[in-house]
């Protein structure tokens, strides 16, 4: 990690305490609206909710981490002899990227036996995925950092190539209401990802010591962000709709028969 | 940050602590008087009470910042190297303003495409004035903190037209007694956040740094308290007025057909 300026330092710490309150709030939400749609979307909801929880709990990690790598002396910053843990990111993805899909494939409501052959498909897809890219992240040669980057661009290819064909196919059995919002969501989760690989290389591609570490660790911020927080009300949205749509209305006093 | 005397340092460090009180109290209101509400207004009540729960963490943080920039001996106040950081703040309000604009807008209860459009329009907005007032805050000489305080009154100013012209508009379709609170709380929303501008133009009035200094941390502190706490009530007020006046009585053992 190369020395940083105290504006860089800055804005990586205010970056990391801003999504401390992201995650915690979107558990909050997850878990009250939780009650607001209908029982079987209500799985879907408890683990968007988990997802942005274990990440809360390592940005916390994450925070504390960053701010014992450096000692602040007025505006200026050096390097304590603490190294910044870069595993924390990792481990929390182990963990939220296979339940990111879990959330996705549950909001859909396929049949039992499809739910769980694509949570365990893309599970373990997404857990090579994230095992494949820490060897990559920590490399110092850019030869090794290449090698794991594209190791790891296998399955998150098998992922997308299964969120487009697979999942998107089963919007047509989605309700009308629905599909733009189910849609929107597996586009979210494609682009939000594809900002990882991105962040990833911008150290091979000549950009300073200091520069590129702020960079990455923002850019990771709001990727994190857009793919669990963002990605967690579109799952709301998604989840109130087809309730709606089952004849199922939490968010009104008027029993559902004399809507219909 | 200039230097402050005893009684300012501890007036402030008393009103940090007297807002996470109030921060997590409301917060601890909303969540429990949820269930009281019809389920059309719950959403409302779950924002209300995580904009003050981030509010309260935010307030941890800056609590802890204040202690920390400071070093007490007895009765003497000496600046530590470790400086003050302003930036929770604005990481606050990029959060809890859209926020509390959604919140207004869904105890409104308005068509579903409305209450989308108004959330997205007015959150951008409300972003765009909190990321505009930043180098204003920050701004040394006056010139950058006039620029910035006029760039960011551009979006605030457009805010209070919608409250003023779009939101209060709706007023007409709302149940009777619902609709003193619902004014209230729009004027009250006009009013707590002119103060911020009030508060940023502190500086630039020739008060001295110890003075302009903990007026700045004081008036924030009200304006917060104000905006967030005190709305949460008015919030919780319309929304059992309004389940009410949809036949909802949570509040008591009655039944709602008894009462009619």
């Amino acid at each position: 990690m190369g020395t940083i300026t105290f504006a860089q330092y800055g804005l990586v710490y205010n970056a990391l305490s801003f999504t401390i309150a992201v995650m915690f709030a979107a558990t909050v939400f997850s878990f009250l609206a939780r009650s607001q749609v209908a029982p079987a979307y209500r799985t879907a909801m408890t683990i968007t909710g988990i997802v942005t929880l274990i990440a809360g709990y390592h940005y916390v990690r994450i925070f504390n981490s960053w701010e014992s790598a450096f000692i602040v002396e007025g505006d200026v910053i050096r390097l304590s002899n603490i190294a910044f843990n870069d595993a924390y990111r990792y481990v929390d993805w182990l963990l939220t990227v296979p339940l990111l899909l879990v959330e996705l494939i549950l909001v859909m409501r396929l049949s039992r036996a499809e739910t769980v052959s694509k949570s365990v498909r893309l599970g373990l897809l997404a857990a090579l995925m994230v095992i494949l890219g820490y060897p990559g992240e920590i490399a110092i040669d850019h030869g090794t950092r290449w090698l794991f980057f594209g190791l790891s661009m296998v399955p998150f290819t098998f992922i997308v190539i299964e969120l487009f064909f697979g999942l998107r196919r089963s919007i047509a059995s989605q309700p009308v209401e629905a599909r733009g919002l189910i849609n929107g969501a597996c586009w979210l989760t494609i682009a939000s990802w594809s900002f990882y690989p991105v962040v990833v290389v911008f150290p091979m591609l000549g950009i300073d010591g200091g520069t590129a570490n702020t960079a990455v660790q923002i850019g990771y911020t709001i990727a994190d962000i857009v793919a669990k927080a963002v990605l967690g009300v579109l799952i709301y949205m998604i989840a109130v709709r087809k309730s709606e749509a089952d004849g199922y209305y939490a968010d009104t006093a008027v029993p559902a028969t004399s809507r219909a």
